[in-house]
């Protein structure tokens, strides 16, 4: 299965991008994992969170092209690591061919966006930047692909 | 107002080190926050879950001090940022000179530990590695104090 996720703008810090870098390795082995940086939304300090969103809206839906467009987002649904696992498990069972995990800027996902796609999955009650975030779920995603295979990982 | 984080074991990845670090930093602004790395168990393959807590415990007690000690544990109390932000700045309010924030190992705390422990906190549903919650922790300490603050990091 291909998994992606979209982001906005590139990861700026070093230590995240080493991080991303390590846990991208790891899914190697047991997916199709790619992490799409699209461009910074330009002037985004003299607009609207409205006129952001939809800006970033333009920019987003033409690059969401999966069979599952799942957005994370403080509002969607929670998960524990296992039924995060599962739900991927799942898809995949299913014959799932692509997911695409879609990261918002800092105002949420306009409108446009929520109606194309198929969820909203928030990792925790506590926001965090839109670029820790990227860490958090490429973590996640490996953790939840070891518990997949019934690896140790998970109480590591 | 004294935080510490206190973790066992050292933080091995150095993308890890480098984000606390970055945090760290950021907030000796705003409190006088420490990371506290205890030894390893040692022998940890070798013995029960339960023997695991046990020694844990015998580490960690002495080393809680503070007038709050707060547990991070999956099963612990849900804050937003927001509402882990008023709870830092109660206790600022009311005086408090010290928190002690506890990352447990991977088998959660012993009875000894929760006794002692005022509170237990849970950033997230989902488990993330007892090595990644540090930055994960920092982070929201630091956005907490830029909420208290009234700053603008919370909505970058």
């Amino acid at each position: 299965m291909k998994i992606r996720l979209i982001v906005i703008g590139k990861t700026s810090e070093s230590y995240l991008r080493e991080g991303i870098k390590n846990y991208a390795g790891r899914l190697s082995h047991y997916t199709d994992f790619s992490m799409i940086e699209l461009d910074e939304i330009k002037g985004s300090k003299k607009i609207s969170m409205d006129d952001y969103r939809k800006k970033e809206a333009v920019k987003l839906i033409p690059q969401l092209s999966a069979e599952r467009i799942i957005l994370l987002d403080e509002k969607g649904k929670k998960y524990t690591s296992f039924g995060f696992a599962k739900k991927i498990n799942k898809a995949m069972i299913q014959g799932v061919r692509s997911m695409d995990f879609v990261v918002g800027g800092p105002f949420g996902f306009d409108s446009s966006v929520r109606e194309i796609a198929h969820e909203s999955l928030s990792l925790s009650d506590m926001t965090f930047s839109h670029q820790m975030i990227r860490l958090f779920f490429a973590e996640q995603l490996y953790r939840a692909m070891t518990i997949i295979k019934g690896e140790s990982y998970h109480h590591a």
